[in-house]
């Protein structure tokens, strides 16, 4: 595989300094790893995301206006280690709190569990929340099994549009969770993307091949059947969220989510979102609002999630809220 | 390669559905090719852009809030017809003229053409700017046999704010027309996308060659090397672009697109853009603004355009206006 890079060992800091390039003057590398928006206001409860690096945009191009304040990057899939996400916390802490919001995998969890207690000790007030959008890794009765997938885009955008309304962190943690509650992914692999410093693909798919639930690392999911059509494979996708533990009923708004993990086209996106609307016609359940691309990606991998939010009263405003980042800008 | 569609002939409708989905309420497809955004101002000097599908978002995905008006929009690969050009003029127009932008390609500017003495004998007042940005495929003293590539985003962001400040399709097509001549790309393909409808390559390359300046349909460019790191490749691009008739120099502020041609990520994109930025630097020429990731495309082709737009006092309010659409928002 061919990519236009020069180290392939210094990839992900390279990205990064093109990261700081892309906000243009408003937003700093602050030390290695730790990118930060410029002129946080003095007081607010700061949002704070992070992750491996690779997936771009996520997480370090969803710092921005009314998005999250900071992130912290780890190399090419790698979780950023602790000190890496103290660093991040301190530089985005404004004195009232910072949310640790981020998609669970064991490797983050880990460091940021650390980073929490060093954070606490230093007198920071840090809390948590864990993104677990994706229903085909665990039942819903364990979801805190469940991988956090593209489903952040509309938990973070969300998250950020709070953070700038709400007076305690405690307040920020509440509706971050509601917008997590109310989230439901499911995604499907067509082939792998390539690690960078190898060129290896990132797992193994028989050519006509597709993993239903698979995850963008090549995590099992619930099965690999043969290639369908786009409608098919949306019904397929869709049964399974509908088949889930929160209710999309007639009357029902949600925001709809078809993120392509990588080389996957905007043309397959759209023609998959046809059959989405369609199918939420037939339940009743009302569009709110629509998001697709290259969201959350993993290197040149083929494949899409459809992810639903549903919303109400108190996240229609926030995700009115206009929005500014590389990953997703909202007028 | 597998791709996520139904019938692979239909590939062109199914998308334009899905594209009028995204839109949610605020566009319609008027007739079969044909998207408008809906209640367009009277009297207003009507912005149209058109171009074969397969590439998106372009071009019916630059329809929007201070954006293009509607586009015509073509089989995958393919020109629309003149009918449906005409069509497209007809829904859009508002009695103020309508201004066609689109790239220069031969198929395009044959069926425009021929739109355009249509649309005139009917009363409707026509002019067309082609877009002609790529510095790869003519001489500069034979802009007119240039082709229009990614440069296009700028130009319609540019075209799309002053169709709602101007007064006449004159004026309009005065500021597309700097918008152009002040923008050069150059881009380089690494490898095809496929065809929707038979899986097949667009074109051929080498595992390890980079076409220099070839078009999104391997069209001939300057000449194809062996692949290298991403600095010499971007310092090579921009040598092209500043060997062009455009001076870029000291003082001089310019919006940046990096842009991905499908399958190649946004961290490559930020790699390069990191490059980009210090050989701006270098010159003293500063960056106004920022766009980067996957907006003028060929399926799941591999590879990137760099384009330079020279702002001025005139065309910098018109950047800074707020725009909404499928390929670009900007807050």
């Amino acid at each position: 595989m061919k990519k236009i890079i020069n180290d392939p060992n210094a990839v992900a800091a390279e990205l990064l300094d093109g990261l700081v390039d892309f906000y243009n003057g408003e937003a700093s590398l602050v030390t290695s790893g730790v990118v930060v928006m410029n002129d946080i206001p003095n007081n607010k409860v700061a949002l704070l995301v992070a992750g491996g690096s690779g997936h771009e945009p996520i997480y370090h191009g969803l710092i921005g206006k009314n998005f999250a304040d900071g992130a912290a990057c780890g190399d090419i899939f790698a979780a950023p280690p602790p000190n890496i996400m103290l660093d991040a916390t301190r530089s985005v802490n404004q004195g009232n709190g910072v949310l640790y919001l981020y998609g669970n995998y064991s490797g983050d969890v880990l460091n940021f569990n650390i980073a929490e207690q060093l954070a606490r000790a230093e007198g920071i007030n840090v809390e948590t929340v864990l993104i677990w959008d994706d229903v085909a890794s665990a039942s819903p009765d364990e979801k805190d099994k469940r991988r956090g997938i593209a489903g952040l885009i509309p938990i973070v955008k969300l998250a950020g549009a709070a953070s700038n309304t709400v007076d305690t962190l405690d307040e920020l943690v509440r509706i971050a969770t509601k917008a997590r509650d109310n989230t439901r992914s499911i995604g499907v692999a067509l082939a792998p993307g390539s690690i960078p410093a190898t060129g290896l693909p990132t797992f193994e798919l028989g050519e006509d091949d597709i993993g239903i639930g698979m995850g963008i690392h090549g995590e099992q999911g619930v099965g690999v059947e043969k290639m369908m059509s786009a409608d098919e494979l949306t019904t397929k996708m869709m049964d399974l969220i509908f088949r889930d533990d929160l209710a999309f009923e007639s009357g029902d708004e949600v925001v709809v989510l078809v993120n392509s993990l990588g080389s996957t086209t905007l043309m397959e996106c759209l023609i998959v979102l046809k059959k989405v609307k369609q199918i939420l016609n037939e339940r009743g359940v009302k569009i709110y609002d629509v998001i697709t691309g290259n969201k959350v990606t993993c290197q040149e991998m083929a494949g899409l999630s459809i992810s639903l939010t549903k919303m109400d009263d108190e996240l229609k405003p926030l995700w009115d809220m206009p929005c500014s980042s590389l990953g997703y800008t909202k007028l």
